[in-house]
């Protein structure tokens, strides 16, 4: 029989609060808003599990079966909680953490042409399970959209300088509540100077780059319209959010982040 | 007179605890233990003061002016409390914070041959000032190393898997202690089953082949090795560390991560 | 009506080789050796056109239009050359350029366990269409392995370093003949001193660490052997291979690369 | 007496092109314009030899003892040519190929208050030497700056989108000529809508957002005025020039590719 190294004693004494592995690449099942169809996603998986002071290592092994399983059976993202609880009871822990960072594309239709093509947006599912089996559930989602400096079109005769920006934003609510990808970042689009789209034609550029200049916005414009909208949304317990604009006008990007403080 | 739209009145009455710049590149001066001459190295900057809700913006501008002046008088990493101090005044902020991402070259002689090369090391200094004036200050740093798997040499009839794989530590400490980068480096190198080098010669790779074959270590032993030591120290006050391995069998990573807790 | 400035005439006399669009996020449907489903998957677009000298610019939308139409075609990935033709026919141009880098997973059973697992592959498909309508195809493939080092086993007493590395591969052939990436892929795993696997159980470990190190090899043996492959393959063309190894006892790469002479 | 694996003969009959190292970590120094002082950089050095069908392997520590000899003697990126001589003498080969990739930083005046500030470059020196000891020189190098979208401006009623972009250019020169990388970075920068600058007041603000207003630009003007450019200047062999803009109302860049033809 082959030995199980990781079973044996460890005699130092230090239990260690996350042990698995990173950047694992797989495939999700995403729910979509409105389409009972969901969306195959590409992600990157990062699980791990609490080991007691008294084991030399975990079975990493079992991280990637569980993973296999889900997959499988078309459950991988659709059921974080589920997975979390096989973690803890197939790898013998107290505790499981999971996080999926993945691609998730929505249709977006351009202001004024009403064409249709695809935005995609770096999100992420984190979830964790502790000792009494209290389950939290964390969505991150990175959304770029459009900011023009009030400073820049207040004090120049013409013109004024706008960008890229990226909100990145992460919240929990509870396990019985639900949020869509979409109606997130849809909400997240609204605070931004303009929004950004994947086709626009003559008509759509056109009402994008008015629409910018009559919104003007510094990164603490809409961080705080966002932080306005995560406050008053009654489902949302806590949040994280931060802007990183990449200036025009600079090689380095203005920044700012607001932390709940609930 | 050009109006200054960022000190206009801001009306809803949210707080920002974080606004200021991102990925300012410039140049550090590093104290070198053992050595007269500073270091200059390579940097990025962030760097945010707290933003009152009754104003609009912030100025950004003086933040790179603060750089510059330190800069000029070779002071930028050296004094990271009195530049947080100056970050308040002139931006008329109750709290501060700056963080320096930078390249660290330390001169390593090899096992054996005793030849000499350069390894670089990413490390970071970050430090908070707040309304109390009471300064917090976090050393960085990531550190590549060996790790030999337990369980390959185990079960194996010859070899085992090896791979390298980076402890990413970040400590804090009170302000009128020091630690050398240098030390702490070479305490975090001696945990893996090997050291890395730029320069070795064949007797150099025999030493360090069979060094890591001797010495097998999960993640989980590295990374326990490594906290063993943090918590010995005297000097440290907290600790985050993380280990990632990338497994020469597989495409993803082993990973472990440790926050004090006290 | 709103003036096309794209089409204004442009006075500097340089025509340029390519203009167009870049990190255009979408998805592919990709063929699959053995499967009558495609694959669905995430993928980043870089399209271009050839712009004569006497039009001031092109018309970016457009680009974003020819992929939604083959998207919901179910298209895009399947008909380089039909996308070609349609860039030069709606952007009014006498050469296309096209580039899709995407994932593409495989199932992989382990060795001895026989378990299955995805493995995840950066590909990507790019496409010429030059001004006498001549098309050339190349497929590109990045393909993780091990090598384990000749000299550390050759000169050590027990255990030899080995290390993840990257074969970076590039290859053209004739527009009537198809080499599935399944296949490739396959090959180039063959030439390591071990391949990468998802899901390992420690008999398969014990498999893969007993292989690698009864199968020394160095940079320079693994591209040699990917070459021997290639220049034996009828069908190919021609070929660039690189090969990146990130020594487990330095903290840079072995590297090698070799570009098909004829 | 330790074997020598690599000097050991390889039966397969290819001889390789490039094999050597890659991502080493190091220091260069870097001639100034008007300054005796050179700046020292951090850099990332690429080294390779040919490798003859009848040796198995290079030795690769050699290219770290000759980067440490030229870094001990202040000489490293100040003699690319005579490293290129020393790789092919020591390493025993018929040609030699050496790439730095580094970060150069130049000081530059904003536009009106004059107030100055470090900005930070992309660079690479590379360097190959033939069988013939024929030498050529390529310098690289990246400049940001600002394009203002000329169509934008034209159909909207105020306003006009403008974003950072990358010029990446990439030039051959004979090697008794030289271009100062100061000189080089300010022509590139003279082709945007504006300049990137570190540090700007909000007079100098105004000042750039004016001048992008009245000086709107396509990628593709950009790049042709960079072509006129590198075309009248007698010193050039061959360029290669490549833009891209992260355009402000997008998620995907506009890019724009041209290579000299002679």
């Amino acid at each position: 029989m082959i030995k199980d190294v990781q079973n044996t004693p460890d005699k130092r004494n230090i239990a260690l609060q996350k042990v698995g592995v990173k950047n694992v690449e797989t495939l999700l099942n995403i729910e979509r808003k409105g389409s009972k169809a969901p969306q195959r996603v590409y992600a990157k998986a990062k699980m791990s599990v609490y080991l007691p002071s008294n084991y030399k290592g975990t079975h990493m092994s079992r991280f990637i079966e569980i993973l296999e399983e889900y997959r499988k059976k078309d459950l991988i993202g659709v059921d974080i909680k589920k997975m979390l609880e096989d973690m803890k009871l197939r790898l013998e822990s107290k505790s499981a953490y999971l996080k999926f960072d993945f691609k998730y594309f929505i249709k977006k239709k351009a202001p004024k042409s009403a064409l249709e093509a695809l935005m995609c947006y770096d999100c992420y599912f984190e979830g964790t399970l502790d000792e009494n089996d209290v389950y939290k559930f964390f969505l991150g989602v990175k959304v770029p959209l459009t900011t023009l400096c009030p400073c820049s079109k207040e004090i120049s005769d013409f013109g004024a300088h706008n960008q890229r920006a990226t909100v990145s934003l992460k919240i929990s609510y509870p396990g019985d509540k639900h949020i869509w990808l979409e109606d997130l970042i849809s909400e997240i689009e609204s605070c931004g100077s303009s929004e950004l789209y994947s086709l626009l034609k003559r008509e759509d550029e056109k009402c994008v780059t008015e629409r910018a200049y009559e919104n003007p916005k510094f990164v603490e414009d809409v961080i705080r319209d966002v932080v306005i909208k995560l406050e008053n949304n009654p489902v949302i317990s806590t949040y994280e959010v931060e802007i990183e604009a990449f200036e025009s006008i600079h090689n380095h990007s203005a920044w700012a982040k607001q932390v709940s403080t609930t």
